[in-house]
């Protein structure tokens, strides 16, 4: 549990760890459930205040806390226990950046189940699930998907608002297309007041969207074309396509055909903003970017984390003449910026 | 996914792999059930190479493959993978330290619904389970333990050994309670040719126990006493009373009443040996053993890892005039020497 200590005899302590991981996450999901950061954000600080306040024992959220305490989450000061910097900032429901609600997509019932089958994936190539073909409609999963996630998107929809010139509020004609929970296109919209946002998802999800574009205020400027990404009629002349983490569920074939709807979709000098998991060429680092590629493998029939050539690829074959990589601040994605 | 850096500007890092934690470990069972690292030890280094020995796409086993290179487990140059030290040491078959089986244990059905029910626990003080009483027969859970764990016992069971003045061969009678896969004390009568041992566990844990007993040549010496640790008859006049982690199931009142009997079974001068995961007064330290409470609260009714303090409590109750804490290389769990 403790870090790898760098020295050179094994141990089988990385190992132990990794068989019990599970555990953590478990662990995290019950607290996020209690709602346990945020009590102590709100003051109650040792196990019987955490337990009056939260309806549980005081054993319980003794041992509960004690054991964030050993993963760093928490500190303890003979009975009191603090947030760190971490928790405050992302485990807090009162910090604008919590991401406590993305354990439920990202360990949601459906996401244990694909891991659960994995070594049949590893046998097949592909997902032991039947909902691993992505051009087809899994509205609970996405959804659900889109209910999580939206804390994470900051960092990256802010770089990307930047990218569309936001500042400058020129008109801007945008896709948002497989928008989720909207807030790539909507963080445009609310960056750049001329900018008009069209976003293309199931029909269910797009309530999602629409849900928050009535919130940040932008609803005027947000319309929706509910349906699949690879029939839906997009219009065209478009200053801006987003493709947000779309790709990697694709295979090279059904990536290219919906860059080649893209590329008609884009005024002459309109650019593709994708936002993808690029590992590197020897596809395994960086970490983040490397290991999406088993999340896909679970998960998809065919979906993988594409390297930036793999990626030159497929957008030269779609019809865009250049292609750049950029990474993004705080965030484990980079952008690629596609143009004529 | 990589460490922790140690910088302090808040980052989600940690928080989003623990959402994730759970990924690690199904990936280790594919990754063993598979049998990968046993077949790159073999000599298929290769995605293609491990493909075609173990009967899975290439595709699957590249991915799974660059996964546990991020992860640290394997190297990978060019298209080669390599084992690390760790990953020979322990997750390889040939290896006579692989502890691959413990996975079935650890991340056992089980095991991951206690983890599972985790918020309802910390409500209830103790596990949402119907298992949660383990001075009752949970034979199926305990025969899994038994085949599963063996290979965890080495280090610890050494060290046992010595403290029972193996090496002297002086003749000894030493009983065995909750044996388990009864290495502790096998490895006890393999080191000293004239100690005689005497198992206590329920029935089918005990068919393993003597399994193993034969295996290591020293069935003569090994005997069995099938049924509760509370309620079976041990005998007396023992010289040692081996105790591996039994005490952490239960609640204080417990522990006290089993060790009033162990008391009652050993000779004047005998001794009992605890294996135990011992928190410190903190206990938020040392990790291992301070986390080990929560696989209690996930698990048992009222088990949990005490403290050297608490230890000392039950043992003097139970009629100990002194018990002293022994440290065990390599291992997460101290050793507690009680004595008239």
């Amino acid at each position: 549990m403790a870090a790898s200590t760098g020295t050179s005899k094994p141990s089988p302590e990385r190992i132990f760890n990794t068989m019990v991981a599970f555990q953590e996450t478990e662990a995290l999901k019950a607290a996020i459930d209690l709602d346990v950061f945020t009590a102590i954000a709100e003051g109650a600080d040792t196990a019987q205040l955490l337990a009056a306040k939260t309806g549980t024992s005081e054993r319980g959220m003794r041992i509960l806390c004690d054991y964030f305490t050993v993963k760093e989450f928490l500190t303890k000061k003979t009975n009191r226990y603090s947030l760190t910097e971490d928790s405050a900032a992302f485990l807090n429901r009162h910090s604008p950046a919590c991401l406590a609600s993305m354990i439920d997509f990202l360990a949601s019932p459906w996401s244990r189940r694909n891991f659960g089958a994995l070594a049949e994936a590893v046998r097949k190539g592909g997902t032991a699930s039947e909902t691993g073909d992505h051009t087809k409609a899994h509205e609970e999963v996405w959804v659900d998907f889109a209910r999580s996630m939206a804390p994470l998107t900051i960092p990256a929809a802010e770089f990307i608002a930047g990218l569309t010139g936001a500042a400058e509020a020129k008109p801007s004609k945008v896709l948002d297309i497989a928008a989720g929970h909207g807030m790539y296109g909507i963080t445009v919209a609310r960056r750049n007041p001329r900018a008009a946002i069209v976003a293309v998802d199931w029909p269910a999800v797009l309530e999602v969207a629409k849900e928050n574009a009535r919130k940040f205020d932008v609803a005027e400027r947000h319309t929706t074309r509910p349906g699949s990404a690879f029939e839906v009629e997009f219009g065209n002349g478009y200053d801006f396509v987003l493709l947000t983490n779309i790709f990697h569920h694709f295979d090279v074939p059904t990536c290219e055909k919906l860059m080649r709807r893209v590329h008609r979709a884009l005024k002459q000098e309109g650019k593709a903003i994708t936002l993808e998991f690029v590992p590197n060429e020897d596809r395994v680092s960086p970490p983040m970017a490397a290991a999406f590629s088993l999340v896909m493998l679970a998960g998809t029939d065919r979906g993988d984390a594409y390297t930036f050539a793999e990626y030159q690829g497929m957008f030269s074959n779609a019809g865009f003449a250049k292609t750049t990589l950029h990474p993004v601040p705080q965030v484990p994605q980079q952008v690629l910026l596609s143009e004529n």
